[in-house]
């Protein structure tokens, strides 16, 4: 049985990185997630805090996939304008949720909770929340697009919980075979048998390894049969061609 | 002198990143060292190796920004379609570069010259050559585009090489305080320091430290002079309010 994977696109928010200050890992770290649940992502975007960029990427995004993950801007300051920017991408009025609010109530007590904290449980009408373990004040759901924060001790553990309540595991089937040959001895065999089997995806991956270099193939089908019976053409191909291929 | 700044945009190429196999550090990289040499980055884009993708983002992002840099899909297997991709996007013919060709020939002797090695010459016509003293297999400028290869040993020195004979440093002079207070309790006073002083950008950025955390604030301006007066009125109002302000 094949199973039909989702598509997706990423959206990261922040000046920090894209001044160079920071690092981006988010990405990687959903991207990883949720292929393993059976979503593709067919795009990475990192914009900055900027009304218009957020707004116009939400909007293009939202209509060209099945689901939209943001990253960043949801916190009290005044840089943190994706709650709000992505009320406005959706035509969807930016009030409190009445949830949110009496979770930072309950985590702030008094005086503590300050305005640009109360600010956190704003959010397109209708959101459905996404839990907040480690700061509380929470992600949330609208439409496709789910918004989640950018310090990736906060997202991790919140977007592992909930990818877990809210999707099947789905894992891609793939094979990977390295080899000691270079990539311009073996492309042409490798193009010859892409073009063969138009239902596999093959990957070709140079890697340097101190002082040893080759090529990683990556071979992926939602077709298992397809799959196996390809990846061992492709290796037996790299053993009689010296090329001392390993299955990883 | 208040120094003009350049805008670009920087995209991504290549399916490894959007499937999680491969961190993207490139961006990161690319990011830090164009901000020294006074061209900010306002977009990243991660996108695959798919000829109609590469075509619409080269596209938008040449119009849109003064520079464009690509990394990834310049290699010879039948993935690597970015210079053939980006050929099209700026309508220019995609032929052999005589002296990208006269570089391979010399470095792969005689039969080791495959067809897929010398794919690594093609590029649109009237390109401008960077050169890659790794592997020999260069980059390229074509309009205010520049093509770079997406393996970061390779892409580093390149890079680094590049930038230096082509721009000259322009650092955007920045100030960083950082605090023990959290963002919830400034947010208010740093919206309003922003909102006085529009010809400066204040970041505030939580971090957690093993028991520690606070927020570091990141004053930019190209106007030295505001920038330093600004900086000292925060860390006056932070010291007064037990924040424990350090310059760093």
């Amino acid at each position: 049985m094949i199973i039909n994977r989702k598509k997706s696109g990423i959206i990261i928010i922040g000046d920090e990185i894209l001044s160079g200050k920071t690092q981006d890992t988010n990405s990687y770290f959903l991207t990883k997630n949720l292929s393993m649940y059976g979503i593709d992502v067919l795009e990475i975007s990192i914009i900055s805090d900027d009304e218009k960029q957020i707004i116009n990427k939400v909007r293009s995004f939202a209509k060209k996939f099945d689901y939209v993950f943001t990253t960043g801007g949801i916190g009290p300051t005044h840089d943190d304008i994706t709650s709000e920017s992505v009320s406005k991408a959706l035509k969807k009025k930016y009030i409190q949720n009445p949830l949110a609010k009496k979770l930072l109530e309950k985590h702030y007590p008094g005086k503590e909770l300050t305005k640009p904290r109360l600010k956190m449980s704003f959010m397109p009408r209708g959101s459905k929340l996404i839990l907040n373990p480690v700061s509380v004040a929470p992600g949330f759901v609208t439409e496709n697009v789910h918004v989640l924060p950018g310090v990736p001790n906060i997202l991790k553990p919140m977007f592992l919980e909930f990818l877990n309540q809210s999707f099947k595991k789905n894992i891609l089937p793939k094979i990977t075979i390295s080899t000691i040959l270079s990539e311009g001895v073996i492309a042409q065999y490798v193009e010859e048998i892409q073009n063969k089997n138009p239902g596999i995806s093959i990957g070709s991956y140079p890697y340097f390894k101190s002082d040893q270099f080759g090529v990683s193939l990556v071979i992926k089908s939602n077709d298992k049969k397809k799959l196996s019976s390809v990846g061992k053409i492709i290796f037996n191909y790299l053993s009689d061609n010296g090329g001392d291929p390993k299955y990883f």
